[in-house]
């Protein structure tokens, strides 16, 4: 089986122009089939304050209104995704930006309302790599913006995380997929407080010892799930760690297997 | 030879949401290989309004600043582009949106500075249809939005008719390429005042009799010489009408053959 990367960068490398130049001159090098997932940033929010919208916030998080689903359309899949395919292009690494309409490669279902209405926010139930892999298989470059829609003509605000994990899974009959979350850390640490103390590689009993400790903190919690949640599904293995791991030998990041 | 249609529509259709799903009903039915071009309407306009932008014109033209090519960026790969293909995905039209950069498939130059400067406008040097035809094989329509790219990392602003000409012409080696042009009149009028007084058949020297008789109309001369530009480069045909000509047998419009 032919191994094919999915790499997931968010807002510390997409907010800064340098910093998402030299990320996508390193992953233009990266060699074999691969495909880039964006989140959004801090961009989507200055939009809303410069067009004097209102963000509507339900339960700590961001609800997606009719208002905000435009802005969001407009910054992940005009703006950020349309910049980096550019940049891609300088660096000679052909690539098609992609939300899950395009090819009708991700569909969702909009979030049913129990106690929380969050909008227009979509929950993946379907991933068709048939088009993709076409894609791939001449060489071109998928880059997916964290947006989906319902097949009835709506768009729908996805978590690019997710959205990575289930691409992922999806490739995984075709492909030996590997999946990297780039963030601000270098993976899941032992100390917060002390970027060195990452724990190099865990599994499934590695991962109840962790949470037995509470070693685990609060945000890596949900990624963490995600992640085994791909691992399960036949997704080969996931990375966590700042970007460099993808370039970087001596670096040091999570590993995460069956 | 298989027959493309190559088929643009502009702001009478895309400034109305009905108008827009309407057209896309009976778009999704044509069969056989189609590619859409859409304009950017009145939607840019309003943002740069709702941002506080203010338009900079130059000789009567919208001149394409940085802010404003974010701007149509946003609009026009963003918000319509994403738009008409969770649309077309609903009426069972599997398609892909695209500018120039996605696939490399537009490159363009930034217009020079003579006398005035319009700021990020490109100028169509080469149409790479490779990955384009690959889409169409496997039933795939792609949707052009009206932006292309340098091969240096820069987005530019590009005449959608342009760009619709451009792709006739480069398909035309590989198909038996038509392309329509879709807006508000029924085609060529020998009386702008009278819709019906459609000229019906144009060839180069019923065009050049026109010309003479000082028929045309302002505003068609330059939509005019774009035809005339794809079919002495081997475009089958070119048609001008209301989007109607696509699906109503009994609709007048304007053909153009060599």
């Amino acid at each position: 089986m032919e191994t094919l990367k999915i790499i997931k960068i968010g807002g510390n490398i997409i907010d800064d122009a340098t910093s998402l130049d030299n990320f996508l001159l390193e992953f233009s090098k990266i060699t074999g089939p691969k495909v880039l997932v964006h989140g959004g940033g801090k961009l989507a929010t200055k939009l809303a304050q410069q067009m004097n919208i209102k963000v509507e916030m339900v339960d700590g998080r961001r609800k997606t209104n009719a208002e905000t689903l435009d802005i969001i359309t407009m910054v992940y899949a005009g703006k950020i995704n349309k910049k980096i395919v550019a940049s891609l292009q300088k660096h000679s690494c052909n690539s098609i930006g992609f939300t899950g309409a395009d090819g009708n490669t991700i569909l969702s279902e909009k979030r049913l309302v129990k106690k929380i209405d969050y909008g227009f926010v979509g929950d993946v139930i379907h991933v068709n790599t048939a088009v993709l892999e076409t894609l791939l298989s001449v060489g071109v470059t998928p880059v997916f913006c964290a947006i989906t829609h319902d097949n009835k003509g709506q768009l729908l605000n996805t978590n690019a995380d997710t959205i990575a994990s289930e691409l992922a899974i999806g490739f995984a009959k075709k492909y030996q997929t590997e999946l990297y979350y780039c963030f601000e850390r270098k993976g899941v640490l032992l100390d917060v407080n002390d970027d060195d103390s990452v724990v190099e590689n865990i599994n499934q009993e590695k991962y109840q010892e962790l949470l037995e400790k509470n070693i685990i903190a609060d945000g890596m919690l949900p990624k963490l799930n995600n992640c085994f949640h791909a691992i399960n599904q036949k997704v080969h293995k996931v990375c966590i760690g700042k970007s460099e791991m993808l370039y970087n030998q001596n670096s040091k990041f999570t590993t995460i297997q069956a």
